[in-house]
């Protein structure tokens, strides 16, 4: 059997299309790149035009929400050669992570590790966000197991309808289905919610969710981030005004690695020949 | 003796300073402003004009992180005619919630609440975060005891070394001195913290904390808010390659509520006629 070759992946990743203007997905870490002084000023488009080699044989593929110096240890101990990383390397939503922390120590250790192990690291974010569903929101309502109750997938958000369930319940199927320790609720825990918008990543602003609640009447928004001064706030002051309404924080990574893995299996399925994991990294945060 | 008049409170407020360029300062809502239709498309800059009469005498005053329905509705019942508020009233930044949430009925309660009560509402946001050192950061440093431990008032944070304890002896100490349930955590509970950065208000971002742990040598940072992909992650690798680091999130209100009601003692020395009234709201999220 012809091997698969890490070109074949990304074009299939990309199905054909062109990567969005001003956006962040493409190559960003390859045998070639170097990461040497050179490319210390690597900015997000060279960083997308980052050397990679298309026709080598894929070894093994990891899809992760960010590509952790822990997960790329464990993805190279598997034979990894190729990672599909939703968040950046580098702590900041552009790839410009080698410009603004050139001296870095934690910057130059895992720059270190990727000449190493010389993977090819794409970043995969704004192409899954755009498709028609959104791939990583699909991902969290099927984790969910709230497919069935599916009424409209926005842009931004996807809107279910459940039978009604407390915020306190709500909280407790969601810790279930995701595999989490804990969420963080605004509202009454006694709250019925039915109707519920969902909002992979950091769109729990209200810019995101305010429109939401208007356009679908919803008792709950369930997001993965968002300022706290903007949905929480105004859930509080609806509650207290007479309006119960209620907003779940699961946490960033919590709300897009079922999305992730949903890409992952879909992977899995175009190249059946490839080991294809999918790596998850425990909780950032832990409740003290 | 002659009453205290809102117009002098405002004044001591600013200091004499003019409002910032840009800035979010200045009077949101007062019982000339109306809030009606008239304005609905108020922005920043007419909010900040937002008429008041300088010459009603102070019957109270209320300092708050933001003024809530429920902090409102306490404020009014405690006589209070002039309320100073941290945070916007309309779930955003900039004063701009009028315009943006022009038929929202959350919105429309509140600025119900504040007509009926004619409160004159002061943002004041920029001003504190402005001085030297910056009063918000000042406030959560005395309130955590940690004045006497001060190494520098960076512009957007403060460096302090303690004792080294524990990152969980640490957890416990700031939720014992701030009167909050909860902090969360990135880093292992274990790890001896001495030299910690601590940013109140969302300056929890990589852009602030990276630099301050590479010129102090910190151990931890302490932040109220930041994006979760940022500096919880760059800890997280950093850990990873044996460089011990944490991260603790206080919550945005629950790090600048001790600066508020600093700013709050400071109105009662200057005003000893005057009751003063630091209100504080429940904790947003509780942990399910």
């Amino acid at each position: 059997m012809t091997p698969v070759t890490i070109g074949e992946v990304i074009k299939h990743l990309l199905d054909g299309a062109a990567l969005v203007e001003g956006g962040v997905d493409g190559v960003v870490a390859g045998p070639g790149s170097g990461w040497g002084e050179a490319d210390a000023n690597t900015d997000t488009d060279a960083a997308r035009a980052g050397t990679f080699n298309a026709s080598t044989a894929v070894t093994g593929v990891a899809v992760v929400f960010t590509a952790t110096q822990a997960l790329l240890e464990q993805a190279a101990a598997l034979g990894v050669n190729l990672v599909i990383s939703h968040e950046g390397l580098f702590y900041c939503h552009r790839e410009a992570g080698a410009a603004w922390l050139p001296d870095d120590p934690v910057v130059r250790a895992k720059r270190e590790l990727l000449g190493r192990t010389g993977m090819t690291v794409v970043r995969y974010h704004d192409r899954p966000h755009r498709c028609q569903p959104d791939a990583i929101t699909a991902g969290l309502i099927e984790a969910l197991a709230w497919a069935p109750h599916l009424l409209a997938h926005e842009p931004a958000a996807a809107v279910v309808e459940i039978e009604p369930m407390t915020l306190a319940q709500v909280a407790r199927h969601v810790k279930a289905k995701l595999g989490i320790p804990y969420v963080r609720a605004a509202g009454n825990p006694d709250m019925l919610c039915r109707r519920i918008g969902v909002a992979a990543g950091y769109r729990g602003g209200a810019g995101v969710a305010v429109p939401l609640i208007q356009a679908h009447g919803l008792d709950l928004v369930i997001a993965g981030e968002g300022p706290e001064w903007e949905t929480p706030e105004y859930v509080r002051d609806a509650a207290r005004e007479g309006r119960p309404l209620a907003y779940l924080a699961l946490g960033h990574a919590e709300s897009e690695e079922p999305g992730m893995r949903a890409i992952a299996a879909w992977l899995r399925e175009r190249f059946p020949g490839v080991p294809v994991h999918a790596l998850r990294e425990a909780p950032l945060f832990r409740v003290l």
